[in-house]
């Protein structure tokens, strides 16, 4: 049953339950891992002891997790196993987002879709806008799934393309308004990526498309305001949160799980006392 | 000597040796290979052994091979070593792209860029401009190699954004303008990928870009005219002719390396007979 209700749904639903709009992004660093687990372990036996220490701490507080995919890829041969054992170390009460970026077309997209989809079995997976419908069109057959369209991303550099003024709005308005209509008779949710670090992204989008998902990053180390994504947030146009450096790299030594139990949890209050006014 | 030449330079030297424009697209699609390669042999094992006969039948006509990312994620826990083991197949006469088209920023974009330029040593890589430089500028950091930017992708709806009227010109020029500054004071090359599916853009881009070396996709399968990529051939200005499925997929039993030989060089001449007019 749970699988046929849409994306939408399954997101209230987790928030409701979790009392969290807080996503936690899984992006693991070798660079930056503690120390000690690297001793006597591979690159990807650390990275696997990480995850599993940080989803163990973290998940109390959060309603989804994020996984960036570059940061498994990076681990060669065995990056694909660290992604699949880490999607299932993932607690059933959260939600899981691929957070890959891709764009790209037909055959393609279909192949990309079906091992996100199908063979990790993410809920929802983050794509770029360029090339597109044809670039999320395979990804929304997929009932009860979410495809986030980049629409403003947390990037210094976003500016160069995305907040040029076309027909008299910013380039990436005009993004999101081709992008909502792509789900026509698809099963899929379209869900939109507006970086924290935008301040009056969040907000503005909303006003436009009420009912649309938001996967908002930058929160944090990039030093987004959670003030500013939380303009966003109502009853019926739910947001996602996310925080990843900021939770994952607190302290390098033995403490580092309790570090991050303690800032998942002080955000997970931090934005739910932003939340009070708009969803009373 | 070789790693010190910057990537036009490799490109012309490769062009030159093979008296070729052609790339072959590695496209290995499993549900469209010859069924005997399936017998008794993984997937994975399939798709190694129908890339092995595909290189050593086309690379005498090819300069280059492409190899798309998502057929070999979605092979799972072996896609890596399917894709590590077939870059190594390549022979170093020809140059190698990794068609990713990645576009995320700061430390994940380096991760990415660690990956396909560092572990899998590729001459080359597809990135996607939404995001803007920061996607790129990791990439660039790379002597010898290139980030070729989708300018113009062979989809049909890259007509959904790609040609929005900005400024007077439309969308992916503005990107393609921005995009050629990005590689100022960095040692990497910037290339552009321009679908042979518009038969306007090849020779309307080179117009404006004089230098930069274009990757032209959608040739044979999707359609796109020999001759106006070919239009926009020059000697400073190099091009990439890449075709996969119509060379790949030509026969489905014993005899496909050998139609795929045939074909690959069959276009490797019509590529140089139309080619004769712009670089005598």
């Amino acid at each position: 049953m749970f699988a046929e209700l849409n994306f939408n749904d399954r997101l209230r639903e987790a928030q409701s339950r979790k009392e969290s709009i807080l996503c936690v992004g899984l992006d693991p660093d070798v660079d930056r891992l503690p120390r000690h687990l690297l001793r006597g372990n591979s690159e990807a036996e650390a990275v696997l002891q990480f995850n599993r220490t940080i989803i163990a701490s973290t998940h109390p507080y959060a309603c989804a997790f994020k996984l960036n995919l570059a940061f498994y890829e990076v681990l060669g041969r065995r990056g694909f196993e660290v992604l699949q054992k880490t999607r299932h170390m993932i607690p059933a009460d959260c939600l899981t987002i691929a957070d890959a970026k891709r764009g790209d077309i037909g055959n393609t997209a279909r192949k990309y879709a079906q091992a996100i989809f199908e063979q990790l079995n993410f809920d929802a997976c983050t794509i770029a806008p360029y090339m597109g419908r044809d670039a999320a069109l395979p990804f929304l057959e997929y009932p009860g799934k979410a495809v986030f369209i980049l629409v403003r991303t947390s990037n210094y550099s976003s500016i160069e393309f995305q907040s040029w003024p076309v027909e008299g709005v910013p380039f990436y308005e005009l993004v999101a308004r081709h992008a909502v209509r792509w789900n026509m008779d698809m099963p899929g949710t379209i869900g939109m990526v507006v970086g924290g670090t935008h301040t009056e992204a969040p907000a503005h989008l909303r006003a436009k498309f009420p009912t649309v998902p938001f996967l908002i990053p930058g929160i944090g180390a990039q030093g987004g305001s959670m003030q500013a994504a939380t303009q966003a947030a109502t009853i019926k146009g739910r947001i996602l949160v996310n925080s990843s450096r900021n939770i994952l790299y607190q302290a390098s030594g033995a403490n580092f799980a309790t570090r991050a139990s303690q800032v998942a949890m002080e955000t997970q209050h931090r934005l739910n006392q932003l939340l009070t006014p708009y969803q009373p």
